[in-house]
């Protein structure tokens, strides 16, 4: 049984490191900036490294600076070890659960082993990704992303400082001594590959409390899309141009973002515009030459998302030619994230879990709205996650919060998990 | 007669002073970045003084830095001097005519009656109104607005340039020599009365170059208000959080600027947005807290402005409920303008003029959609504007143009309409 104070005490003694974003009086009422490869990020790093080692574990670093504990399993046997991943890093404006959490609990359990002498048949261990956040480097999911061999090494390592494009996401991992040398990649020669991948993480959504479960199994993750619209028009003076004579770009933009709410909806899908720019010289009274906005498309099924997208591009194309003289736009994609099912025996080794500590009616299936550094490592490795719930869904955010019981229960179910999965 | 090759001459050797955007070989095909009291506003401001006191003109500039030059009538009257005004500033992506076209049509027809010995009984003269375009120190038609009483000067000296706010309209006056001492203001006895005022300026939009018309003859300005929205959600993960959960403001927003257009066009009036704002560290996967976006709502009447204006009003209440868990907004009135008629016989002295350079069927009545100078000037002596062409009604962009016939046209109209006002 994992120490439920230790694990409490560690998740909030590490976020002295990073803490920002302070919104009530007591110590732990702030939220985090720990952005990839910050200072902040290196001691935490340094820390993690030494309490592995305290721990007796080995702990390897690759390419991209992902760090690799693992602990010997009593048979002593070579297969890959039994991963327990998340990422240590956070959004500008983030909280202290989201990623910290699932290193947190793995720490806890290995501590708990060692203190109670158990060992498990295989080697288990601990991944903490780089860069899951892609707040800094803007590329998210972007280690376990190269070590799935999703991302090419050489991109990642290019991804500039958002604020500061001096400084790539290499310079940091050399600045820090945290560029390794086993290769990114889950190949057994060169890289470092993983029996299994269970993450631990907090729901970020409303699901879990809004039906009273304490427990998500989670058995998949929606698939995505990001694409990127650029709509053109024509400058023009607000109070000398008639309607009939406009092509306005924000008009139209602003249909399109309505009409893809509505017609995701119809899907039961999601579609989501994040971000909407009018050029810095837009005033008050000229219709904007120009707008680009975001859409985030998604659904559990990859043949609804291509369908949402496929309408939403019809509907975008008879708005064009709606108002006044009609715009033109185009559009890229950013991101394509497929629909991923998680691994069986994973997913019946946290169902199992789950069914001991809480029961059916306190936990239930699930599928992850978000992405993870588990939906790629589940290409190469059986995978699978456990969801917490929240507090009122909210995550991404300084008041980002999960309750010690929930965190314990999560990182109990994680270790009652690994142990099914280490013996099955 | 006006000299049409000296007034293009003129008006394409000054803009020598701010050429930018250069989108031609012509040495002519550009643009003008000549922003209100910048170093190329200043030499401008120079060349003009210099001109008008070589034509034997008086010269006087007031707190606001706004240039009135005066030449003597016949009468040696102590009445206020019948003036000819416009601007001298530039959008920073403007163009060669606006407001240019005005003060360059002023200066030659002062030419004109030197050169032909014509004096007119009272006496005339050219206003350079200081800060119209509001690009730069952010309040249009800035020193007319003061000279009105319709703007208070220490505001409108208080204006900051919006990239340096360390900058500000007075500090830039003082820099530059035209903090005047006369008061800013049509104060017979403190500042500057005009007996009249007269504009020539480019239309700005379709409506003469649709209706193949090459002279406009202004009666009026429509009423305008400007408000800025600022719509409140909640930041949530768009892949974690159901539509039915979320305070989507961006999307509200979009419903709202739909709305707004629509209202306005079933009332024949106009409503835009020009700009849209999402908090700086927006993102695609993260439903925005905030976005507020600027309404600029016009029409001929006041009244069809106010009705206007209440019903998106009222619609946005109805959109601000309608998604997920429904947004709130607050708004600003930023600028209040309401509709004007312009002098009887002004407006007449114009339509003759018209009316012995082109007829009926080449001149029309109309109303100016945007704000001048004279919508100001209007409200303390007689006043009134033409209007002439200006390709495709493009205005307030590098391109905008105005054809050499166009121009001398338009002088022409000016110069003949200022003497029958003066017979008058
Ligand atoms: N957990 C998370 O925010 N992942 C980033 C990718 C996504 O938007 O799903
Ligand atoms: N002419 C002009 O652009 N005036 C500024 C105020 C307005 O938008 O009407």
């Amino acid at each position: 049984k994992i120490n439920s104070e230790r694990l409490w005490n560690t998740l909030h003694e590490t976020c002295e490191w990073g803490a920002e974003h302070r919104y009530g009086e007591n110590p732990t009422d702030t939220g985090m900036a720990r952005l990839t490869l910050n200072d902040d990020d290196a001691r935490v790093r340094r820390w993690f490294a030494a309490e592995v080692q305290k721990l007796g574990c080995s702990l390897s670093v690759d390419q991209m600076g992902n760090m690799f504990a693992r602990q010997a399993g009593r048979l002593n046997s070579a297969a890959p070890m039994i991963a327990m991943g998340s990422h240590l890093d956070t959004q500008p404006r983030g909280g202290r659960y989201d990623g910290i959490l699932g290193i947190m609990a793995a720490l806890e359990i290995l501590r708990t082993m060692k203190e109670s002498g158990f060992k498990t048949n295989y080697d288990v261990g601990v991944v903490n990704w780089t860069n899951e956040e892609g707040a800094r480097f803007p590329k998210s999911m972007c280690s376990s992303g190269v070590w799935a061999g999703a991302i090419p090494i050489q991109k990642a390592w290019d991804l500039r400082d958002i604020h500061d494009p001096s400084v790539t996401l290499r310079s940091e991992l050399e600045r820090h001594g945290y560029l390794g040398d086993i290769a990114c990649s889950s190949d057994p020669t060169t890289g470092y590959p993983l029996g299994a991948h269970f993450e631990l993480h907090i729901e970020q959504g409303p699901i879990l409390p809004g039906n009273n479960r304490s427990i998500g199994v989670v058995q998949g993750a929606q698939g995505y899309r990001w694409l990127t619209m650029t709509v053109h028009g024509k400058d023009a003076h607000t109070g000398t141009t008639p309607f009939s004579a406009r092509q306005d770009p924000l008009l139209a933009s602003s249909r399109m973002i309505a009409a893809s709410h509505d017609i995701a909806k119809r899907y039961d899908a999601l579609a989501s515009t994040g971000i909407i720019r009018v050029p810095s010289n837009a005033s008050t009274n000229t219709v904007s030459s120009q707008v680009t906005f975001t859409l985030d498309i998604r659904h559990p099924q990859d043949s609804v998302v291509h369908a949402v997208q496929d309408e939403c591009l019809k509907a975008f194309e008879v708005i064009a030619s709606q108002d006044g003289k009609g715009v033109s736009f185009d559009w890229t994609l950013d991101t394509d994230s497929p629909a991923v099912q998680f691994d069986d025996n994973c997913v019946a080794s946290i169902q199992a879990a789950a069914d001991q500590l809480v029961g059916r009616e306190k936990s239930m299936l699930m599928t992850s709205g978000a992405g993870h550094d588990t939906v790629y490592t589940s290409k190469h490795c059986p995978s699978a996650m456990i969801f917490v719930p929240c507090r009122d869904g909210v995550s991404h955010h300084p008041t980002e919060y999960c309750s010690p019981q929930d965190c314990a229960l999560g990182t109990q179910a994680l270790l009652e998990a690994v142990v099914h999965y280490d013996q099955f």
